[in-house]
């Protein structure tokens, strides 16, 4: 094992890069896209192809219970715990070549790179691949001990139940518990991820450090009003749903614009009996609110509540707010932002620190242990579709950020 | 034939009431509604029983091409033109007792009574059940001479073609053109009909004297914006077509409230993808405007149109407005309108002017005779629906009225 300075250590663009185009041919679509559910024919060969390259670079593959592939480049100190990387290779229906998929094949060039250099770090890497980010997250769940008990929650759209599932890829729903994983296993996960946003574009950055994975709030709004026939139902004798949801929705946005960083959206919406002759007696809505700080969610949704109250009163219809979900905020460790920011500028690199406001394995192993992100531009924010873009630069860029600041998190603190 | 005073007589409301009753047994539903839909079992045996009833009254029944049952009360008067009242008896799928069979029942109700007082008016009086009022008011427009050409057009939902429907009835969609009536045939055109609205029971009136049948203009408007992620995506980089969509509803309501008779309503939503987790894209919506002046919907159009540019502009969107409908309003004959009110002011009976916000056959016989149309309220001005409910004694009002008016009418001028 020779000495060299690891700070000059960089990925291979090259052989990165035609990583990337590989995976992507497995379930690649007609419009460039990528199709590669879950557990599906594509999933599975693309799982393999995963395992031939860390057998290739003669990494520990092991595959847990629900069905995480954990490929481990040995450290020079067995005893102390490992960092780990990775991410998902799974994609939702017409997904893109990056989404996952980037941030597991970096992971490996980290692991190709040190082990052509012929180094160890003193932790072990390990280099993962969560099962079924898009879905129901039960692969980083399972690691964190939050996996749902019933088995019947995690039902595919197909009808496919889940220990056929985990048993496709290896694992076992019956031992799912011992897929847990703690702080004394895994001293720190750092994810590589395109951001899935336009902010580092818009604002001309290389790299964005993550400061956390924004907390979620879903909500079912509904509003009742009373239909009645359009034509014969006198302006001031209505009580319609859809003015008072109208209003709804320009409330939510509105508070999305106060000032801050929490996003606010109404995605979703019904109307009954939704027809053109009848006005509105029913809508059905969702709202979505996100923002690193639970207090400050907290603080949105007392003056929405209020909002609504209003709007209730002055539209003569019944407005109501039910919860559906509910996610705390995943923050990441003060130091390994700060490790990811000095290896950017040890690179010559712009960067800026922002939030995740989409979700990660990442958020579900900071439940356990130390976490970090780090994006790379996504093409005019563009995520999970054909069209999504980072170019080879980005994606080289963002690698080698990972191998250094996995460098820098190796050395044992 | 004796002479006596035709000014005193009244229905037997009894009769009336029964009649109204016997016809409501015919595709009764569970829940007390009527299930009697064009060119079904039910509808042929409604048929059956109006003709029945009017074999019973010796009138003269016709059959014409568009499967209208027309039975007519000789006047005295035969080379002189006629009189005629009448609606429809199909249903929606889940009508009420009233809407329609109603004006058709008072019709023989008044028949009845003149016959047993051996009354002939100068005019002769018709009483005609429409076709497919529901759905295609072929019947009406067969007399009107507006029938779509092309018989797709008329094809039902259950896919029966028009033809065969037509001769379910003892229509032939081959001679259709033969149905078409004329000034010369009929003089006048008296519909009797239920309110279908809340206007009348808001102002304590019994009988409303329609001035007019308001005209329609139907919309569809799209609203393009970018669909995108919903936490990934800052406020301030969205183009929200809902937000939009939402912006264009309160439009439109402040329109409807605007001074003025108008209505104009938004009903029907679709938002496209429609998830939670992103921000809409894409929004459709219906825009229904009515009003008995057509000038006076043209310049609320040019209001809003003014509106939906600025909307485009502050959000970002685009906003298309794309016509889908347009009736031209059918106003009453003020000489019916006066018959009608006297008619009122002789009985004692409360009344207002009102317009027509509903669609009625009584629109296409406007087209080339002279019309009026006569009102009762309805309970909380529902319709089209199993609790649609007017009273025995005011069913009973209104038939008086239509008697008194068709007396007036009768009268050669």
């Amino acid at each position: 094992m020779k000495l060299i300075t690891t700070g000059d250590l960089l990925v291979n663009g090259n052989r990165l890069n035609q990583s990337i185009a590989s995976l992507a041919s497995i379930g690649q679509l007609p419009n460039g896209g990528v199709k590669r559910i879950a557990y599906s024919t594509e999933d599975l060969e693309a799982r393999n192809l995963i395992q031939q390259w860390m057998k290739e670079l003669e990494m520990e593959i092991a595959i847990d219970a629900a069905g995480n592939i954990i490929g481990k480049y040995s450290g020079k100190n067995p005893v102390v715990s490992a960092l780990a990387t990775g991410s998902h290779i799974d994609t939702v229906p017409c997904g893109g070549h990056y989404d996952g998929a980037y941030g597991v094949l970096a992971g490996l060039e980290v692991v190709r790179v040190l082990k052509e250099n012929q180094i160890k770090l003193e932790r072990s890497i390990e280099v993962i691949v969560f099962t079924d980010e898009e879905g129901s997250m039960i692969g980083s769940k399972a690691m964190s001990g939050r996996v749902v008990k019933d088995p019947e929650y995690y039902r595919r759209p197909d009808n496919t139940n889940i220990q056929t599932c985990l048993t496709r890829v290896g694992g076992n729903w019956n031992n799912i518990i011992q897929a847990r994983r703690h702080l004394e296993d895994i001293s720190a996960f750092v994810e590589l991820h395109v951001e899935q946003g336009p902010v580092l574009e818009s604002m001309s950055k290389q790299i964005g450090v993550v400061e956390g994975i924004v907390g979620q709030r879903r909500f079912n709004i509904t509003v009742k009003g009373v239909a009645n026939h359009a034509g014969t139902t006198p302006m001031q004798m209505r009580c319609d749903a859809l003015v008072a949801a109208s209003q709804v929705v320009l409330a939510v946005n509105q508070l999305g614009n106060t000032p801050g960083q929490q996003v606010a959206t109404v995605g979703k919406m019904e109307v009954l009996p939704n027809a053109a002759n009848v006005v509105p007696g029913w809508v059905e809505m969702s709202l979505d609110i996100r923002d690193l700080s639970s207090l400050h969610i907290d603080s949105l949704l007392e003056q929405l509540r209020i909002h609504l109250e209003e709007i209730a009163v002055a539209t003569n219809t019944q407005i109501r707010l039910n919860p559906c979900l509910h996610n705390e905020p995943a923050l990441a460790e003060p130091y390994i932002q700060e490790a990811i920011a000095l290896s950017c500028e040890n690179l010559n690199l712009s960067y800026t620190y922002l939030p995740s406001r989409a979700s990660h394995d990442a958020q579900e192993l900071a439940q356990f242990t130390n976490m970090g992100m780090i994006f790379v531009p996504s093409l005019m924010g563009v995520s999970h579709d054909a069209s999504e873009y980072t170019s080879p630069e980005q994606c080289v860029q963002g690698a080698n950020i990972l191998l250094q600041t996995l460098i820098q998190l190796g050395k044992i603190k």
